[in-house]
C-alpha cells in the first residue's frame, strides 16, 4: 500500500520521484480515505488518486460506484509496483486508453454487469480471482461501440492488444458492481448483514448493515497462501484491499465450485470448492436468486453474510484473494484462499446486542 | 438439406430462384460430394457451395481441412432456411465480412485452435452445442488483427455487430480442427477406431481408421429430440449433418459434463451429463491428454470411439445436435442428446474381423 502510494504521487506529478514521494508520505502530507467512504472500492493496495482512470457503475436506484480500470498481469501499481514499467503502462492507460474506451461507452447502450457475472459462473469464473471469460464477454459487449466511435484503427489496435490481453479487465467492473448491491442492504437499523470486507494489508475490517459506517477490525489474516515459484509466505503481506466486496455479494469463494480451473492456481480440487461453499451457506442468511452454481446444480450462491452465524458457530467467511509481497515496489507473489478472523464479527456483534444502532458520523 | 442445397444455388446464382432450383435439383444436374470426401466438414444440411466462406485450418502435420463460417443463429441455410433475410445475410457475409475478417487473419499469429477447446472446457463449452465462451475467446484472439487491418470502422463495426452476436462463431473451427485430428487416425490397417460419423437426415453412416472410405450406415436416428415452443417431434428431421466429427476426437456429448448451461436447452441435470460420459468412456480406447474436464475432476475426454467395444456393449455413442424441421425451407426447431445406431458398428466390424483393409478408391 506504500509502496502504490509513493507510485500514484509521482504517476500524478505530486512527487518528481519516488524519494520525494517517500518523504511526502512519512511527513502525513497525504489525506487518504477508504475507498468505501466515498462509494468506490479498490483492489490490493487500493490506491486510487485523482486522475486514474475507474469505471463508474450505476445501479437500478440511481447509485454510482467506482473502481479503477485493471492495469494488467505482471507488474502493477495495485500490488505496489512502482518501477519505470508500472508508471509508464499507467499513464497510457489514462492518457491514451481511456479516451478511446470511454467515446466507446458513449456509444454503448447499458451493460447489465449482474448479467455478465451470472454468465460469468456458467463460464467457469467465480469474478474474483478468476475473471478470464467475462472479461471476454465484457470486451465483445463493448468493442463494437469501441470501434464505432474510435477512427485511429492503429490507435484502436493499440488499446484492443492491452484489452484483450488482460484476463482481469471484468474485475473492477465486478467489484463496483458487488459495491452497488452491497450498499442496497446497508442502514438497516439492528440488521446483521455484513455489508463490507476489507483489508489493508495490516488490518482487516468488516462494516454490518445495522452498524453504520463503522469499520470492525483485526489483524490483518495471512493463512492459505500459495506463492509463486520463488517465494515464500516470510515474503507475504496479510490480505489487503477492497476485492472481498464479491465474496459480500455471494461470488469469489462463496462461489468457488463455479470456477475449477482456478483449482490449479489454489492447489484446490473440485470438493474443495464444493465443501467451501457449502460450509458458507451455514453462515448467510439466503441464497441468491441470480447467481446460480453449475457446479451446485444450478443452486443459488450463499448471499447475506449474518454476523449472528458467524460467531455462534465460529465460522468465519473464506475470500479467494490475490497475495502481494511485504516489501514495497515487488508486487504480486501467489495468491490463496484466506479464512479471515473471528475478532470483527465478534465486535460487530457484541454491539448489536447491545441495540447499538449504526450512525454515519461515527468512527 | 434439399432447402440448403436449392438455396444455395441461387445463392452462387446457378438459379434464377428457388423454382428453378427445385427443378436442377429434381434433374439431378448438380455433382454433390460429402464434405469429409474432400477433406472438410459442413455443419446440419452442411452444403458447401463454391464461393461460401469456410475457415481453413492446417495440422501440425501440415494437412489442411474445411468448415463454411457459421452464419450466426435464427434463419440460416445450414437449416435449411431460403428465404430471402437468410441469403441475404449469407451474401452480406461472403461479400462484406469475408474479406474483412480474412485481412485480419492475415495480421494476426498462428492461433492454436486445440488450446481454446481445451480452454473451452474450462469455460462451460463442450465446444459442439455450446461454443458461447470459446466464440469471445476466439473473436479476442482475432479481434486485434482484425481492426489493425481495416481502415473504414464503420465497416469494422458492422462486420463486429454481427461477429459478437454469433454464439455459435466458434463452431465451424471446432469442427475443422475436429476432422483434422481425425484425419492424423484415419488409414491404420485393422484398427477399429472411428475417424467420422455423419448424416444427411436420411442416413447416418461412420468411416473407421482400418476400412479407408467406406461410409457404413443405417437409418438416420431421430431420439431425445427437445423441441422449440411450437414445434413436436413429428416436424423433426432425422440427425444431419457433420458436426459429429467433434464426438469423434472427445468433445459434444464427450464432454457433456463440462457445459453444464447446456442442460436447461437439453433438458438434462449435471448426473446426466456425468453419466454420459462415463458411459462414452466404456466405448473408448483412450484418454485425451488434453481435453481435460473440470467436472470430472480434470479427468481426460473419452476418445477413440471403438467399433468393437461399441458393438460387444451394445453401446452406441451420443451426440449432443441441433434438429432441423423435415420441410426445406423452415430451419432449427430443436436440439437434442441423440442415441446413434448401432448397426454402421456392427457392419464395420464384420468387415474388421474378416480382414479386410481399407481402400480410398472403395465405395
Amino acid at each position: 500500500m506504500r509502496g502504490a502510494l509513493c507510485g500514484a504521487l509521482v504517476f500524478e506529478g505530486d512527487a518528481a520521484d519516488l524519494d520525494e514521494a517517500s518523504r511526502i508520505v512519512d511527513a502525513g502530507d497525504v489525506e487518504l480515505s477508504p475507498c468505501h467512504s466515498v462509494g468506490g472500492v479498490g483492489a490490493m493496495a487500493g490506491i486510487t488518486s485523482p486522475s486514474m482512470p475507474v469505471c463508474v457503475l450505476e445501479s437500478s436506484s440511481g447509485q454510482t460506484t467506482f473502481c479503477a480500470l485493471n492495469e494488467g498481469i505482471g507488474k502493477a501499481l495495485r500490488f505496489g509496483t512502482t518501477d519505470e514499467q508500472t508508471l509508464k503502462r499507467l499513464r497510457w492507460l489514462r492518457d491514451v486508453a481511456m479516451p478511446v474506451l470511454d467515446r466507446g461507452v458513449g456509444k454503448t447502450g447499458p451493460v447489465d454487469v449482474t448479467a455478465l457475472q451470472q454468465e460469468g459462473l456458467r463460464r467457469g469464473d467465480e469474478c474474483h480471482n478468476r475473471n478470464v471469460a467475462s472479461s471476454a464477454a465484457l470486451l465483445l459487449r463493448l468493442v463494437r461501440g469501441i470501434v464505432a466511435a474510435n477512427s485511429d484503427t492503429s490507435l484502436l489496435a493499440e488499446v484492443l492488444d492491452w484489452a484483450t490481453g488482460n484476463p482481469h479487465f471484468f474485475l473492477p467492473f465486478s467489484m463496483a458492481s458487488a459495491k452497488g448491491v452491497a450498499l442496497s442492504a446497508q442502514g438497516f437499523d439492528g440488521d446483521p448483514t455484513v455489508t463490507a470486507m476489507a483489508g489493508n494489508g495490516v488490518e482487516f475490517g468488516i462494516q454490518v448493515s445495522g452498524l453504520g459506517e463503522r469499520w470492525f477490525c483485526a489483524p490483518a489474516p495471512l493463512t492459505g497462501v500459495r506463492c509463486f515459484e520463488g517465494y515464500t509466505i516470510a515474503d507475504a503481506q496479510a490480505a489487503m484491499g477492497d476485492s472481498f466486496i464479491t465474496e459480500v455479494i455471494g461470488l469469489g469463494a462463496f462461489s468457488l465450485s463455479a470456477a475449477p480451473a482456478i483449482g490449479s492456481f489454489l492447489g484446490t480440487d473440485n470438493s474443495t470448492g464444493h465443501a467451501v461453499v457449502e460450509e458458507m451457506r451455514t453462515i448467510c442468511r439466503a441464497t441468491s436468486t441470480r447467481f446460480n452454481n453449475p457446479f451446485e446444480d444450478f443452486a443459488g450462491a450463499p448471499i447475506a453474510i449474518d454476523v449472528r452465524r458467524v460467531v455462534s458457530s465460529r465460522t468465519a467467511p473464506m475470500v479467494n484473494n490475490g497475495v502481494a509481497h511485504r516489501l514495497a515496489g515487488i508486487g504480486q507473489i501467489g495468491a490463496g484462499l484466506t479464512r479471515l478472523p473471528l475478532e470483527p464479527f465478534e465486535k460487530a456483534l457484541a454491539l448489536l446486542d447491545a441495540g447499538h444502532l449504526g450512525s454515519s458520523t461515527e468512527r
